[in-house]
This record gives structure tokens, C-alpha cells and sequence, in this order.
């Protein structure tokens, strides 16, 4: 049913630009275009990048069908040779990519496609879709995650998602900015994630009675005995009768895997509390105490600061549609395009806002860690081609206030390249590791940030410099533009 | 690349829950579930439902393959006869729904199951994935085109929606919504639905100078010619420069489609005056001035106040992650069960806060018209099988503090009931209409509102009742419940 062909998943626009510069005979000209944030989603310091996997599928399935091309020729706007270029239309040119999982900051070139103008612009709308949506996720999934402490957190938002591919999709995401498991069993079985869950209130209310409902549930699932205890009376009813189940478990010899309780409504402090005291005077200290509620980073923090006995967290609405800030606004920029002679010239958008001006040229990433203790001391925007000497000293500086210096010595430093080449004339050359072993990335990436730059609200802000390089092109291309 | 299997959209505890139900021999037993809401998105007196069409696809196409099933079993949870029967699972129930496009409020009933537990056990998740979206960004879109007050509003979102079904499925909800065009090409595909689009920074940035990037743009598109006049200086460049192409396409009498300028960043309510006066002192007085930056329906309700110039609006991100409030809290409850006796028998879920005890029962809606203006007076929620005379007096009480009535005379209202039939023993007996005429019942539904209930903040609440026959039953149900 759900047979998407993503070619046409395109804003009407890309197609009237591109039949534009293929009326022109300009379409064949390199141009390169970046993909880069301008502001972190919510109070964050960082994003984690995702979404990579789904763009390089993406890119390797463009084609227009018969039927898409039918389509367009409906729609009246379209000449016969450009809808007969369209028949063989691909993806020819080159993408560079900061891999899945990776922390990064604003304004830093975390995809840069380098093709034929054509090909370049068309890949903008899908593009941003699919960074932005998970790139949002797996940043707000880190922000829950890191509030857990450690905790285990399963995301459960499938039913609060923005449609079917928001809770597949970012089911990924969430496993990959920290979650232990989803709800979500096509995505377990689309991306080989952990997939967990228990009982609804439906399921206890379709009994006579509570302690049936429990009984029934504690036969079938033994091993992983979660019983749901709001349904009628947390505290008088649901947690009594979980403890009259696991006694008659313990009695039998069936309680020998995992079992607790779920709170989902109500005090989670208070009758957390109250529940771990009820289950641990019966005798139940290891019964697992989990809560889910609308829950989100700012409740969980909470509920520790508070004592709260809850070890095991369910985030659904909150994390499947980034609540707070439901969209992270990430562009793609054209930054140099080729001119009439071949040459590639560097292009500059300019704005009244100095934050909105764009970094020209073809560009790069690279990050400086502090050699003794691995942590990121800041990352620098560079062209593409320039260097970092680790062994030298490396003066960064602030990209607007400039007199904002740093100087690190020869060798207490080191360097690393983000962008990996993904495509190069229109051939995949980028694995993806399995997603498991991207939220093994993800968490090794989180350990390169100081705890500052983790806090939730007002976090330390990441110098993200430019190279000297870049700094004097930019320059340049202001004063000529302000100049005109 | 898209093709999933929306069966396995589920979460994984309705699948253990079904297991158990059928190892226990009740999964057979009838069971009736509601879909309703507690809430409207943010400060909205209503809401509109969306959604149904992709509902019926998905409940058709229920079937789980040999792979799901393989998976299923490697999962470790499921006995080798329930999965034999999963082989042949299908929806053999009844769906009663709200049609798309209507208005409705909250606790209302808007999709009904009656189905074999399992059955209608199993449909929960999808049914609320697709459902609370489509019913948000449809609302949202309402809420938008309300604000622009006759004026045209196009759906540009696809590139921050929240993947591509947020991106085509949230297009389609918003022209349902209201909005004239969406960009989204795939949606115009899929749904016949309008697309409209012009150009991006990138094409002015890809030229030379910005009167060649107009000029050409201009010489392809000339019925349908606006020009975005931001990329380098609204007043000084963009617009003298559109003039100047405007001058030179009359001069050669290509002057005759629709066109005008888009404005994308800056003060709106400034540049859409000063562009105004210019275009007009200029001798353009049909340019179009359309603007998008940010826009939802309190900026463009303040812009129109300002008396800002703009009579075409683009709306993106706010309008489809629906940015305030980016999800319903739509749910989907057990309201009756089978007995051991064949009798159904009415469940209720009992809460501290009366807003969350459910209806018990099966239920239906009925809808009460003033008939001499044709507004909506009341919602009634009555038990399936009763009936509303309009030839009698109506008295409707408020179903929490029931003090309040309201005594409607017979004859001077009308009657209908909202759940229409959609699935009949598994079968759909409902076709969709065409999304245009989804839009155009949408448009006469709101007309059916009175304007103080389409107010953005603190509108009208409308009254929403029980029955005589719901009241006592739930009455009933709470006294034994609290009894026990």
C-alpha cells in the first residue's frame, strides 16, 4: 500500500528550476550545494546527525516513471524534451556526508553534494526531509536519554507520531540518539532494533476482574512480567494485586525473569515511592518500577531530582514529534557554482542578518580534540583542500567577533576530518553500519562533549570556527556585494 | 524503497495481548472500541477529522506475510499456533467513522470498532498514527486559512515535515483543511490535489546577476511569474529589478498570466507596503505580492491587521509539523465486551479526573442544527439504537455539572447522526470522495459554526451532552465501580 515512489517527493519548484537550466544548457555546470542548521533544536548545544541511511536509498532509487512523467506533462508547465530528459535522469555527482550518529553544530556543512546543477538542486527537498525530521529525533532522543542517566528508555510514541514514516523513522532515530527499544515492531523488523512492550488498560478492563487480568497476563509472559497498575486504583488496587500475581509466580517457581509494575497516570513521585515501599515489604525488591505519562527530558530530571523509584522510562508523544520544537530548520545553500570558463566560483547569500549570510566556496569540516582527555575544544569550517597541522600551533578565531582568539600548542591537539565521501559520480561508496552500531557511535560521540555542553537548559556553546582560508574568501565576497 | 508492510505498524503489545487473548479462547468474543479525543490542538474550539482514507487502505491490506511471521517468531514471545493463525488474520468487523473534513470536539466518538476482540484489538495503533496526524495538520490548516480571511494559502512544508508521509499525507490534510496548492508534487500525484511553486534563492544565486535570473525565469514561466525579490536586497534590488522584467514582458506583450513578487524574509508588513506602492506607482497594480517566512495564523492575522500588502501566503513549517501543539492526543478505548452469555456488556475506565472516565457503551452521535440558521446548537452522544426526535422538545443537560440546560423547542432544530457506515463483517461499504470535495464539505462544515466558535484564542466551547440513556448507564457504572 505504501508504494512511494520519493523521485516525485519534490517541491513543484525544483522542477520548474531545473526545466529552467535545462532550457538554458546551463544544467550540466558543477555547482556545489551544502546542507547545514543554523539554530540547534530546542535549548541544545548540539544535533546528532541521522537520517543518511535513508537519503543514500533515496538518491540510488531516483527515477522518473512512466507514470510520473505523464504526470508532469498533465500539469502543463513542461516542454516534451525537457520530460524526455527526465526519462533518464539519476543522481551522477558526488555526496560528502558527516556519518549517522555524529554530534555537530550550526552552521557546519554536514552533507555538501557536489553535481551537474541539475542533479544538485533536485536532491534539496528530499534531502531536507528526511535530515531534519531524524536528525531532530536522535537529538531529542539524546537530550531523554542523557536526563535517564542510565536509565533504559523505550520509546513509545508510534501512536502520536506525525504518520506512518514519523514513528518508523524515528523509531530509528530514537535507538540511535540512546534508546534500549521501540514499541514499533515494523521498525524492529525493518532495522533489526530492540522491540518491547506489555499490556494496555484494554487488556485489563476486557477481564471480569484486575487480579484475572494480571493472572492471565503473568501465565502467558513470564519471563518479562510487566503488569500495568492504573487502570482502577494504583495504590489500593493495581499494585496489591501485581503483588497477590508475583506471589502466587514466587509460589510456583515462575518468577524467575524480568517483573514489575507500569505506572502510566497520576503522581509517578509519589506513587512511585509508595509502590517501591509496597513491593519491597512483600518481599519484591527486584520488581522493576517503569513509568510512562507524557513524559519528556524536563519530567524525568524532575522525578529523580524527587527520588522517584523509577528505573525504567516510556517516552512516547514528546520524543516521536520532538514536542518542543517539532522541526529543526536545516538548509541546503548553493556555495560555488561553475563559470562560463570551467572554473568553480565560490557564492555568497547575503542578508541584513549576519547569522544568515552563507560560508562560500566548496567546503569542509574538521574537528579539533584535546589530545590529553579526547574532548572536542572546537570544530573549524574549512575549504576544501586546506589542512590542520597537528603538529604546529593552531590560532582559531570567532567568525564574527574575531578578536575572540584560542591558541593550541603543537601537539595538545587532534584533528579529524568529518565529511566522508558517500557518492562519487553517482556510485555509492558509503556502507552504513547497522544501527546498533550507530548508537555505539552515537554514544562514543557524546563522550567527546564536556557534561557543559550536555546541560539541558543554557549548555556551553561550541566554538565553530573558520579557517583562515575561508574567513578571507568570505570577507572578500561581502565587500564586493555591499560594494555593488 | 517505500514499501512497507503496515500491518507490522503496530506496537508490540498489542501482538502479546493478542496472543493472550487467543490463548485464552476470547479472542473471538465481540468487543466495541472507541476513537476519540480529550482536547482540541491549542486553543481551538473544534477539530477536523482526517484521515479515513488512509484507514480503509490500511485495514484492506491487513495480512501478515511469512516474512512478518518468520520475524515474529524469532522474537521468542509467540507460540507456533498463534502465529499459524496470524497467516490468516484479517479485519472481518465493523467500522462505523465521522467522514473526513468534519468538524468535531472533544470525547466525541469519531471512529467506532465493533469486531472480534482481537480484531479490534489489533487495529489501535495504525488507526491512531493516521488519524491523530491527519486530524491535526487538517486542523492546523483550518485554523491558518481562517486567519487569511479569504486570501489563498499554498502548502510548502514538505522539506521540514517530519519524513515523507508527514510531508504528502500532511499536504493532503491541509488542502482538506483549506489551503488552495501545496508544493509537494508527490501529493499532487497521489491525491489530484493542485501544486503550485516558483523559484528558490538558488536560481537567482545560479546566474550571473539577479534582472538575468528574473529575465529568464520570466521567458519559461511567463503565465505564472513570481519573482522572489529577497536574495540580496528587497527594495534597493529584488523589486526595482522585477519591475524592470514586469516592463520588458508587457513591452512584449507577454504580460497576461498571473504574476507578482514573493517576499521571504524581512519585515512583511514594511516591504509588502512599500513593494505595493512601488509595483503600483510602476503601473502594476495586478502584481501578486505573496510572502513566506515563518508564517502560521497569529503572524498572518497581525500582518493583515497591520494592513500589510500581502494577499497570497506560503505557509510551511508551522502548518505541517503544526508546530504549537504537533500532536492529538487521540485514543482509542474498550466501551462494551461480550459476556459468557452472548450479552454485551458496557466496560468503563474509571479515573480521578472526570475527563478521563471513558462513555461506556455502544454509542453513536448525533448532531443538533438551529434549523433556521442552520448552525450547530449541541453534540448529543447517545447510545447505539436510540433515536433524537426533532418533533419533540429536546432537553440537553451538561454532562458533568448537569445544572446546566438547555430546552430546545420542537421544530426549531434538526438532526443528523455523524457515524456513517465504513466496514460492514470486514467488508468497506464506503467510498471516499475526492479530495477536493473533502475540501469543499470541510468549508461548508465550518460554515455550520458559529464565528465565535472559529476564534484563535478563548472561542466558544461547544456543549457537547449525554444522552438520558448514556447518562444513567454511566451513572450506573461509576456508583459500582466506586462501590466495589
Amino acid at each position: 500500500m505504501h508504494d512511494y515512489n520519493l523521485t516525485m517527493m519534490t517541491d513543484y519548484y525544483q522542477l520548474t528550476m531545473m526545466q529552467g537550466h535545462y532550457l538554458r544548457g546551463e544544467h550540466t555546470k558543477t555547482a556545489v550545494f551544502d546542507m547545514f542548521f543554523r539554530k540547534n533544536p530546542e535549548t541544545n548545544a548540539y544535533a546528532i546527525t541521522c537520517g543518511l541511511d535513508l537519503v543514500i536509498e533515496y538518491i540510488e532509487a531516483i527515477r522518473f516513471s512512466e507514470e510520473d512523467i505523464n504526470f508532469l506533462r498533465g500539469m502543463g508547465s513542461f516542454r516534451p524534451e525537457f520530460l524526455e530528459y527526465l526519462r533518464d535522469f539519476r543522481f551522477r555527482g558526488d555526496v560528502h556526508a558527516v556519518p549517522e550518529g555524529t554530534v555537530v553544530f550550526p552552521h557546519e556543512p554536514i552533507l555538501r553534494v557536489t553535481a551537474p546543477l541539475i542533479e544538485a538542486q533536485f536532491l534539496e527537498t528530499a534531502l531536507l526531509n528526511i535530515i531534519n525530521h531524524q536528525t531532530l529525533i536522535a537529538t531529542k532522543a539524546a537530550r531523554i536519554c542523557i536526563s535517564a542517566e542510565g536509565d533504559e528508555v523505550m520509546e513509545f510514541g508510534l501512536r502520536r507520531a506525525q504518520g506512518p514514516d514519523a514513528g518508523v523513522l524515528g523509531a530509528r532515530a530514537a535507538i540511535i540518539g540512546g534508546c534500549a527499544a521501540t514499541s514499533n515492531v515494523l521498525a524492529g523488523k525493518m532495522f533489526d532494533i530492540p522491540v518491547r512492550g506489555t499490556h494496555a488498560h484494554s487488556w485489563i478492563m476486557s477481564f471480569e476482574s484486575e487480579p484475572e487480568a494480571f493472572r492471565a497476563y503473568a501465565k502467558f509472559y513470564p519471563a518479562q512480567c510487566i503488569l500495568l497498575v492504573d487502570t482502577y486504583n494504583t495504590l489500593k488496587s493495581g499494585v496489591p494485586n501485581a503483588i497477590t500475581v508475583f506471589k502466587e509466580m514466587r509460589a510456583a517457581g515462575g518468577l524467575t525473569g524480568k517483573y514489575g509494575i507500569r505506572l502510566d497516570s497520576g503522581d509517578l513521585a509519589y506513587l512511585s515511592k509508595a509502590a517501591r515501599v509496597m513491593l519491597d515489604e512483600a518481599g519484591f525488591p527486584e520488581a522493576v518500577i517503569s513509568a510512562s505519562s507524557d513524559l519528556d527530558e524536563w519530567l524525568i530530571k524532575d522525578l529523580k531530582h524527587q527520588g522517584a523509584k523509577i528505573t525504567l522510562w516510556g517516552v512516547g508523544t514528546n520524543l516521536i514529534t520532538s514536542k518542543d520544537c517539532p522541526s529543526l530548520g536545516g538548509v541546503y545553500k548553493i556555495s560555488a557554482m561553475e563559470d562560463a570558463h570551467g572554473g568553480l566560483v565560490s557564492k555568497i547569500k547575503i542578508s541584513e542578518d549576519p547569522e544568515k549570510i552563507t560560508n562560500p566556496g566548496k567546503k569542509t569540516l574538521f574537528r579539533i580534540y584535546e589530545r590529553e582527555s579526547g574532548k572536542i575544544k572546537a570544530d573549524v569550517i574549512a575549504l576544501d583542500g586546506e589542512r590542520i597541522n597537528e603538529g604546529a600551533d593552531l590560532t582559531l578565531f570567532h567568525p564574527v567577533a574575531t578578536w575572540k582568539k584560542m591558541v593550541l600548542a603543537a601537539g595538545s591537539f587532534t584533528v579529524k576530518e568529518l565529511l566522508v565521501p558517500v557518492f562519487v559520480k553517482g556510485r555509492c561508496v558509503y556502507v552504513s553500519p547497522k544501527v546498533m552500531d550507530i548508537q555505539r557511535h552515537c554514544r562514543s560521540e557524546l563522550a567527546t562533549l564536556w557534561v557543559e555542553y550536555k546541560r539541558l537548559l543554557r549548555p556551553h556553546i561550541m566554538p565553530v570556527d573558520l579557517s583562515d582560508g575561508l574567513y578571507e574568501l568570505k570577507t572578500r565576497l561581502i565587500g564586493e556585494m555591499r560594494g555593488n
